[in-house]
C-alpha cells in the first residue's frame, strides 16, 4: 500500500497506520486546530477534507471542537469507514487529492510545522498496575519476595483513579514538584522540599471509544470494542512524595503533577496484524473470576523503549526495553473490572496499563526497579561521556518509543511516535 | 430583605441565599436547560434574563452550554455582581421583573416543575479524608486506638482522586453494585457478588471557581478565593468491595458506582455570616507545615443531618447529625495541599471533604462508624414500626440535609436543600 506522499521506510506512520490526532497548524487567518492522521513526515487534516465536502465520516462536531471525543464515540464501523476513505484518498493511484494543488495545500502539512495537542478531552483518567513483573519486583523491595504480590493482585486488575487535568501531550515541559516528604524513621518529621526521587513510568494507555451507561457493566468479551486505540504514556512519579502520602488512599501529589502521552492514537485496526496471546499462567496461579475470563484472550506485540537525553548531551541513550505483550492483565480485563460494579466509562477516557516491565531486570519500566530503589546506579554511555542516574536530574529529556514489526513480520512497521518531555527544575 | 416572590419562613432559599444551579424546565418548544438560582419554592432563570437583555453578568457561554463552569471561572467580582443584580431584580420594591407578566412567566418556574441537573461539567473530582473524628474511629476499628491515625494524617490532608463520571445529582437512583469481594481469612477466595455492605458518607464538597496553571501552586492564604461554593455530597461506598481492592492504590470499584451531590451550590457570599474558627488543636498535635498555615483560618458553621426512609415507609428518620465546622482540615488547606506540587485545578472541579463526623459516637457520618463495622445495629423509630440497620437495604432512601442559622443568629436560615437517592437492587 503506497501513498503519493513519500513515507520513509523506517517511518512510524505508513499508510497502514494512520493514527489519529489533534494539531494546530498555521492558517490564512492564524493558527487553526484540526483533527487528522499522520502519514510519514506529514499530517493530513480530516477537518479540511470535510470543509471541502470530501466526505470523511468524522462526526461534524469534531472539527468544531478540535477533539476526537465524538469520533471515538462513533464506534468501529465509523472508524473503519474513515480509515478506508483516507487510505483511498491518499493512495498513489488516486488523483482526487493528489492532483488538486489548492486542496493539497490546505489538507497536507509537514509534521514539523504543526503543534500536537491532546487527542481528546479526557473526562476521567484511570491507571492500573497490570504488570506482574513490575508488581513483583516493587513488592519484593518493600515486603520481601515471599509477600511480593498483595493477596488481591492475581485476582483482579488493581487500579486507581488518576488526575485528568495534569495529562499533557508529548513535548510539554514537566516541572519537578515540591511537596511534603518525610524521613522514614519515626517520629515522622515532614518537610516541604523538591522531590529528589523523580522517576518515569513506561506505560501504554487506551483511549475509550463508546462508553457505557452508569449501572451497566461492559462484559469482557466485548471490551476491546470499547478501545479506540493506544498511546504511549509516561506516568511521571515522585517516589519520596508518594511514599509519605499514599497510605491509605493511594497516590496523590506524587503523581498529579504530570502524566504525559504520545499525541497519535494508534487504532485497533492498525494493530490488528500484531495481535498475540497474553503470557502463560504460572503453576499455582488461580483461575480468574468469570467476569475476567475471555474465550480467546489477546493483546498486542508492541516493542517499547525509554531513552534519556541528559542536559547538554546531543544524543539519547536507551535505558530500558520492554513490550506490551508482557502484561498479566489485558485492556479488555481492565475495562471489564473497571465497569463490573456499574462505573461508567465515557468516550475519550484514558486507561493506563501501569509500568510495563519485562522478564529481565534490565527490562524494567521505571528507575525505581532499574536501580533497586536507588541502591544501584544505571550507567549509560553518551557521546559526551558516561551518564549515571539513580533518579532523574533536572534537564533530563525522557522519551518513550513504541513500535510493532519492521523486522520481517507481514506488514510495515506500525509506530507510536514519541512521548517526550524535559524535566525542568522545581519552581523557585 | 424581602422578595415579591413568597419565601416560606423555614425555606432553605431566602433572598440572602440565592444558590446557583442548572435545571431543565418546560419551554414552548420542549424542555430547555437553564442556569439560575433558587428562591423559596421557585427557581429564577438567569438564562432567560440574559436572553431578555437584562444584564445578569453570567458569561454568555453558560446559557448555551447549560453549565456553570464559565461563571465559576469568572471569579468573585463577577459572582458578586450577579448576586447583587438578582437581589435587586427580585426585591419586593423593584418592579422591573415583578410587573412584567410575560417576563415573569419565562424567568420564574416552580421548583416542582423543573428537573435539577449537575451544576457543572466536573473535570476532576477529588475526595479528602479531613475529619479527625472519622479517621480516628475508623482507624481504631482496624488498627486499635494507639495506631488509629496513620503517621501522615496530622501533617497533611490525605486525599485521593475520585471518579467524576459517576457523580450524579440528587434524585438520581443509585444501584447496589456487584463486584469482587473476598473472605478475609487466608487464602483469599474471591467471588463476584452484590455488595452486602453499602454505606452512605456524609460529606460537604466545594466547587472550584478560578483554577490554577499546571506547575503553579495555590497559596493557602488565597485558597478560599478559588471556592465558588459548597454542596452536600453522599459518597456512596461498598465497604466489602473496598476492603478487598484498596491495597495499595486506594478505593476503586468500592466507590466509583455513584457519588451524589445536592444540586444547588451555596456561595461563599451567602455563607459569609456563618464563618467560624476551625477546631482547636489538641495537646501534642504537631504544627502543620508552612504551606498549610493560615494567618486567620476559618470554616463555616453548617449543620448536617442524614435521614433514612426505608421502603414502604412514609416518613424519614434522622440517623445522624454533624457539622462542617468539626473538620480538622479546611477546604483552603485541601486546595493548598492539592496544588502544592503543581497539580492544576480547573473551574467546576469538585473537592469532597470526606465523611464528616462529630465528637459523639452518634454524630458519625457513615454506618461503618455508627454500627462499629456492623457489630451493632442502629435502631430508629418510624411510623410503621422500628427500623434496624447495619448497612443499607434495597429501597432505602438516603437524604442529606445541611443548613446554617435559623435559630437566632443574625440572618435567615441559609440551606443547602437536599441530596437524596434511593438504593435500587443490584442489576439482575
Amino acid at each position: 500500500m503506497e501513498s503519493f506522499i513519500e513515507v520513509p521506510l523506517d517511518s512510524d506512520f505508513p499508510l497502514e497506520n494512520l493514527p489519529w490526532g489533534v494539531f494546530e497548524a498555521p492558517g490564512p487567518a492564524g493558527p487553526q486546530v484540526h483533527v487528522g492522521v499522520a502519514l510519514g513526515q506529514h499530517v493530513i487534516s480530516a477537518t479540511e477534507l470535510q470543509l471541502c465536502s470530501i466526505v470523511v465520516p468524522v462526526p461534524v462536531h469534531t472539527r468544531v471542537q478540535g477533539r476526537l471525543n465524538e469520533f471515538m464515540a462513533a464506534g468501529r464501523p465509523a472508524w473503519r469507514a474513515a480509515r478506508s476513505t483516507l487510505q483511498r484518498l491518499l493512495n498513489a493511484s488516486e488523483g482526487e487529492l493528489r492532483d488538486n494543488s489548492e486542496l493539497m495545500s490546505r489538507v497536507v502539512h509537514k509534521q514539523a510545522d504543526v503543534t500536537m495537542l491532546l487527542p481528546a478531552q479526557i473526562g476521567d483518567y484511570t491507571d492500573f498496575y497490570a504488570s506482574r513483573q513490575h508488581a513483583t519486583r516493587v513488592g519484593s523491595m518493600f515486603r520481601g519476595p515471599a509477600n511480593a504480590l498483595n493477596p488481591n493482585w492475581l485476582h483482579l486488575p488493581v487500579g486507581y483513579h488518576g488526575r485528568s487535568s495534569s495529562v499533557v501531550p508529548s513535548g510539554a515541559p514537566v516541572r519537578r514538584p515540591s511537596s511534603a516528604v518525610s524521613s522514614s524513621s519515626p517520629p515522622p518529621r515532614p518537610v516541604v522540599a523538591p522531590s529528589t526521587q523523580v522517576d518515569f513510568e513506561l506505560e501504554v494507555a487506551a483511549f475509550i471509544g463508546p462508553g457505557n451507561t452508569l449501572g451497566e457493566a461492559i462484559p469482557v468479551e466485548s471490551a476491546w470494542e470499547h478501545v479506540f486505540g493506544l498511546v504511549l504514556m509516561n506516568d511521571w512519579s515522585a517516589r519520596d512524595i508518594q511514599k509519605w502520602e499514599y497510605v491509605p488512599l493511594g497516590p496523590f501529589c506524587g503523581k498529579n503533577w504530570a502524566t504525559q502521552i504520545s499525541p497519535w492514537v494508534v487504532t485497533s485496526e492498525a494493530l490488528e496484524p500484531f495481535k498475540c496471546r497474553p503470557p502463560a499462567k504460572q503453576a499455582g496461579d488461580p483461575d480468574v473470576l468469570p467476569y475476567l475470563q475471555e474465550a480467546m484472550p489477546y493483546t498486542y506485540d508492541v516493542n517499547l523503549a525509554v531513552d534519556i537525553t541528559p542536559p547538554g548531551v546531543d544524543r539519547a541513550t536507551t535505558v530500558t526495553r520492554s513490550n506490551l505483550k508482557h502484561l498479566y492483565w489485558s485492556f479488555a480485563q481492565m475495562i471489564a473490572h473497571h465497569t463490573v460494579g456499574g462505573c461508567n466509562l465515557r468516550p475519550g477516557d484514558l486507561l493506563g496499563s501501569g509500568t510495563i516491565s519485562g522478564d529481565e531486570a534490565d527490562s524494567s519500566g521505571c528507575l525505581l526497579e532499574l536501580t533497586h530503589a536507588s541502591r544501584d546506579e544505571i550507567v549509560t554511555e553518551a557521546s559526551t561521556g558516561v551518564v549515571r542516574r539513580r533518579y532523574l536530574e533536572d534537564g533530563d529529556v525522557v522519551t518513550l518509543r513504541g513500535w510493532c514489526g519492521g523486522d520481517g513480520v507481514p506488514c510495515r512497521r506500525i509506530g507510536f511516535g514519541r512521548c517526550s518531555g524535559e524535566l525542568l527544575p522545581c519552581q523557585p
